[in-house]
């Protein structure tokens, strides 16, 4: 990555655009605020704020890195989930072999802060971008690039589009295969031969790969929803097979295929390194985004980790970074209290918040009784607490949040502070 | 409101941060870029793009603060709807009294635009953002506050964190009514007319008025919803005339009453315009928000103008001003489409996006035929489109969708063109 960049953002000046960033730090710069040691409790920030823990940031990133090295996947973590170089930085310390990005406003941050190589899981056909795409890969010999192609239309679109500004070196794609009832990708094989085919007649695009996302396959984890994921992995690796034996991948030094969303990367390792008819070079890449802050909703119950790890009994290895701090405005009912804490602030789309501890006047943080307090509602700017009349939440505490579902999170949020225990470590900065 | 740090806005440069922006602007500054005289359709923006149609913008300003003329009332905008100062600007140009605003960040952002009169539409009992809200008022004689406030407690928890840093004049506060089963505020008369009591006790706060919220006391616009927000009006009323004649209010030369979301504003200004006991001094504000773009979803329906006029067969006078672009960049089965628009770009806790019209490869724009094109479901990058098999929507297509509840399309952009007819004639900066 590009080190001045991130450098950069340590000299950015903290001010009231940032919503939760204590006012007293307004005016000084990111690097110039952590300086000063601040603590979460005293620096004063303003509620709602959301917290990374550091420990479990570092905890993820290394279960990660050890587990694909392990299963012999590289990995290229789905930037999309939390937009933060800082971040990304850390991923590609630990090993990452590139960044996945959904959409061109995403590479083009990435883009800024030199990220190296970038898996583009779409199919991309706006000239404007294509033409910004051309420019980019002249610019930077380094710069490796692939994105998906699903119709032998997009591939005219890309083409043409291409035709009008065209870069110096053909623009890589992966066929991506998809199935009946599922988002993006050729339904059949035979309908991803064909969009190779074309890819291969096309002057400005070069085939390098399959590629795909078994989680539009299946939904939850029941043993029909494994199965279908299976089942698409083995037409992944079939496509894979019959492209070779047509000559689609001749004189590759590799052939990509990647697959992997955060709920089924087992199943993907497994179906990925298992041997390849004729010894194929292939290049098994996982996309896995949301390990690095894992969750207290959507993960904690999809992740393979923790399905494998409850039925053993076991610890499961990735740890929830994610906590939102927000006080209680209001208990105008024994059985409710609102906090300042809503829409706008946490994720909404697969769970509601998890209340987990309250921190009193007097400071100290308790965790709460089992059944006192739920989230019930969230409005935009409120989230509703149900809770046991006997409870002792009052106005002016601090209920702290286990979340759901990292990306909706993060895009909340445009600087984030990252914490050892109290200790204010880092500040996240994020571009959405 | 402050006219250096507006026109500053015009001196932002363009970037990758701004994740729709045509990367050909990048570098220039925002009245560089608008200069050229940009078109929407030439310039090369990145799609997904929300954009807002400055004429409707322009008519809604137009017509809500005619109406609330006609009826006698005043209007604090929520600013959590846009957070976009320039659109704050062009609503006090319209008229406002003052703006709302739901928590201590947004409260910064509009003092750093200079928003000179704000409605704190919560009780803020947070130490720091009291000492802030402290230096605020001295630091600015002419900066008018008002918050919440709801119970003994958070009096209690007002008083002594202000009394760590008293201001040089009082805190304004009016009491906030709720009802059971609502949100915040007081749930009896009672109840409120003892918070009243507290806070005459204060010798940091002083008591302007009653507050509430009526839409915390219905849902949907059924005879019994419309006869809930009556009878919490008629209580608020009540409450206004009780604590008047318990002497709350002596010695001020106006009571602030303020009630009104942007679904029964029309019931709001009617209660609060009938006369009063007395003729108490009552200066009654609506917090309205939504009337700015209006939208294609939640208040269609809700809004009192669409009611109204539907009933009599006759054209809202709101008009619908948010319009999200987006991209198809696949079309895998015959009654399917995906583009390139998800839960990062566009609200769904209401409605999904509403796909209205289509332009194709050479430009011209057409509406969807009925029952052509829905949004069956979003994903954080993706929608999904369920279309008539018979539909000619292609890869590379633009989609134009219609969206529900503006707070949640909002906050997924940070700088949003503004177009006559394809002409860009501003670009709104919001501050999340």
């Amino acid at each position: 990555m590009d080190e001045k960049a991130l450098a950069d953002l340590g000299g950015e000046r903290i001010d009231w655009r940032f919503k939760a960033m204590p006012d007293t730090a307004f005016g000084r710069t990111v690097d110039e605020f952590l300086a000063q040691r601040p603590t979460l409790t005293g620096a004063g920030f303003a509620g709602p704020v959301l917290v990374l823990d550091d420990d479990a940031l570092e905890h993820n990133l290394r279960t990660m890195r050890d587990w694909c090295a392990e299963h012999g996947v590289q990995l290229a973590p789905h930037g999309k989930t939390t937009m933060a170089p800082r971040l990304f930085q850390r991923q590609l310390e630990h090993g990452a072999w590139g960044i996945t990005a959904a959409n061109l406003g995403q590479l083009r941050v990435y883009r800024a802060f030199g990220v190296g190589r970038v898996l583009f899981a779409n199919q991309l056909v706006d000239p404007a971008g294509l033409r910004w795409l051309s420019g980019e890969l002249d610019r930077d010999p380094e710069f490796g690039f692939s994105c998906w192609v699903d119709s032998v239309d997009g591939v005219r679109v890309m083409t043409e589009a291409l035709a009008a500004a065209p870069p110096s070196r053909p623009v890589d794609v992966v066929v991506e295969l998809g199935g009946a009832g599922g988002r993006t990708g050729a339904r059949s094989a035979e309908a991803a031969v064909e969009v190779a085919r074309a890819v291969r007649q096309s002057p400005v695009l070069r085939l390098v790969g399959v590629g795909g996302y078994e989680a539009a396959m299946a939904h939850g984890t029941d043993a029909d929803a494994l199965a279908a994921v299976d089942e698409y992995l083995q037409r992944l690796r079939d496509l894979v097979a019959r492209l070779s034996a047509d000559g689609a991948f001749d004189g590759l030094d590799e052939i990509l295929v990647t697959c992997g969303g955060s709920a089924y990367f087992d199943q993907v390792a497994e179906a990925l390194t298992r041997p390849w008819p004729t010894a194929l070079p292939v290049t098994p890449v996982l996309r896995s985004g949301a390990y690095i802050t894992h969750d207290d909703g959507l993960y904690r119950a999809v992740s393979p980790f923790g399905r494998e790890h409850r039925l053993a009994g076991q610890e499961p290895p990735f740890r929830p970074a994610m906590r939102l701090w927000a006080q209680v405005s209001s208990r105008p009912e024994p059985e409710l209290a609102l906090v300042t804490m809503g829409r706008r602030d946490v994720s909404f789309d697969q769970h509601h918040p998890e209340a987990q501890v309250v921190r009193g006047e007097r400071g100290s943080v308790r965790e709460f009784a089992a059944g006192e307090c739920r989230v019930s509602k969230l409005a935009d700017q409120h989230a509703f607490l149900q809770l046991d009349p006997r409870s002792d939440v009052a106005v002016g505490d601090w209920v702290g949040f286990g979340l759901s579902h990292p990306c909706t999170v993060f895009d909340k949020w445009s600087m984030i502070p990252v914490v050892a225990g109290d200790r204010v470590v880092d500040l996240v900065r994020t571009f959405f």
